[in-house]
């Protein structure tokens, strides 16, 4: 690579953050959605609609016109959306919340990463929002963060869960825990995927998480066959069940923690008992260009949701669980050609069996 | 462009703020430095050295990796500089001065974009700084802002004058008014470049900025040759001049101060009088993917300097200097193969007299 490459590649990463608000901003102000109903508006007519001076309108819209998303005819100056007239809405309002969980939890905070790095804390998170600890322990707190990322959140399950439990095997009548199932949601999902006569699926989560669980089984009418413990994975793992899930949550963590919650799961299993993870994952070969995740989830962990953490290879994850006295049985990424191309993690399945 | 291109390229702007932090954050902690020194550090060493947990290192050096910026030799666990190895020091604290400055002064604000754009003012200057007014204004009262920004304009000033003045003509014993002229590097430059027998360079700006411009003059010995006028851009330009230099300048304007800038400066020439201006523009075809201008300053002039402004096409600058009585001269842009490809400004020149 030549110091001319390098330089224009660091060019790229400078345009980064203006790219990205100049593109979310179009669709914040409307102008999108203006062009959608009525194409051929001019800058003067868009600026009128959407409360915005034609100039601003007018020096956004070059970028979007540079990328092909949006038209401009000359002689009229009238704008219409080209690209994006393509793109299914469904797929379009996936992508925005994706962005706008970056904007709100992710933009600012970005600015104190090396000091996030150096103390392993979010002083993002303390700086603009005086909140400790994690992301996790804000979104309750602050509304604003809690509606960028649970709405996405919900997205993401809603897209990735039936794949989990498409390659999950939960034999008839099992005893299940779902850890760190947050407010029971993964619970209902385990049921409803999973339905067999004797099947209970209990929630193991933060005390304070019991009421809204409880209250989500009660509202799916499961509440036979669902219930919730209150504890902290870091402590002990309830004992008496058959399968663990472990969903969105080792990515969380640094190999410290993976490791104390892996043998904390292994020591609450009898040999045989099985788990069962989803969870995000680097290309073996880091320098696959068609991942994203190391474009992402390094600042994000660290800088945005946790003050440390981030995924791992599925190999490194493969050993670590063996380490800590399981044996892995099946371990698959989902492939490329399943995931919408603006999506960024790329997940994987884990599933081990106690032999130690 | 199918919808799966657009939605692609939707992914490359989420990952635009993570990208650029992640390798600024390698910068700060000082892990190209020490991979520089010292060749085949591992992440425990690097973390070490830098007070960082090994963790964390690998997780942000992913990144690098995959870029090629860095090679992983996978045996040792040894990090080498690759890529970055090659790129003479100049060049990387050029680009690292730009990347410090998108991150001080913009990165946070952008956050507040679309409100700046429905007001037409620096939302994120005043939620972050509580600061009124421009950046221009902000940068006199907080010192990172400050920092920042003029480390950056220095270094942005000592690459482009030489070519401004290698491309107008400042006949013997000119009366030049250097407009908007901050503290008299413009003038001392003029002077530096174009010198004659009674060769005389005034600085115009805010009355506020004379005691500095002054003690410039002194310090370079031009105390003679160069001088100061108190004033406003927007009130009443001073008279007796016979070239007027706008540098840097009409960028940070909407169309109707930029009338009111040109105006008032042929109200203040004789028919034969000169404008020179240096100023950044768009392509002629804003689908140009060479041309970086639309990728960055939108966002930045409205979101985080001005709350308006951004550059224009070259021939949109000419047609206004024509509709305000001058003939253009000269209208050239810098080409591409003199830019260093980290550089996102592309500059132009225009030379006009007035006619009417």
């Amino acid at each position: 690579m030549t110091s001319e490459a390098t330089l224009g590649r660091f060019r790229e990463y400078m345009v980064g953050p203006s790219r990205f608000m100049t593109l979310l901003s179009c669709f914040e102000l409307g102008i999108i959605d203006r062009l959608r109903a009525t194409p051929g508006l001019t800058a003067d007519k868009l600026g009128a609609a959407v409360g915005a001076k034609p100039d601003a309108v007018e020096q956004l819209l070059h970028l979007l016109v540079k990328e092909g998303f949006v038209a401009l005819d000359e002689k009229s100056g009238g704008y219409s959306l080209d690209a994006l007239a393509e793109v299914p809405e469904l797929d379009l309002r996936r992508a925005l919340t994706y962005m706008n969980m970056i904007k709100v939890v992710a933009l600012r905070q970005f600015f104190y990463l090396t000091d996030s790095v150096r103390t392993g804390s979010l002083v993002g998170l303390k700086e603009l929002y005086g909140a400790e600890g994690t992301l996790y322990g804000a979104v309750a707190e602050h509304r604003d963060l809690r509606e960028s990322w649970a709405t996405l959140m919900d997205t993401v399950t809603a897209h990735i869960d039936p794949w989990f439990f498409g390659n999950i095997d939960v034999p008839a009548g099992a005893q299940v825990l779902d850890l760190a199932g947050n407010t029971g949601l993964g619970a209902i999902h385990t049921y409803q995927h999973k339905t067999s006569p004797g099947l209970r699926v209990t929630t193991f989560d933060l005390p304070e998480k019991e009421q809204d669980a409880l209250e989500n089984f009660r509202s799916h009418g499961l509440e036979e066959h669902l219930s919730f413990i209150g504890g902290n994975v870091f402590d002990e793992i309830p004992k008496g069940f058959d399968i663990v899930l472990i969903k969105h949550f080792l990515d969380m963590f640094d190999r410290d923690d993976v490791f104390r919650i892996l043998s904390g799961v292994n020591a609450s299993l009898e040999v045989g008992g099985q788990v069962n993870i989803m969870v995000p994952v680097y290309p073996e070969d880091i320098r696959d260009t068609d991942n994203y995740n190391v474009d992402f989830f390094p600042a994000f962990f660290i800088g945005a949701t946790m003050g440390q953490g981030g995924p791992q290879k599925l190999s490194v994850y493969q050993s670590w669980l063996e380490e800590c006295g399981f044996e892995v049985t099946k371990a698959i990424t989902k492939s490329a050609a399943e995931i919408p191309p603006d999506v960024i993690p790329v997940q994987a399945i884990l599933c081990a069996t106690k032999v130690r």
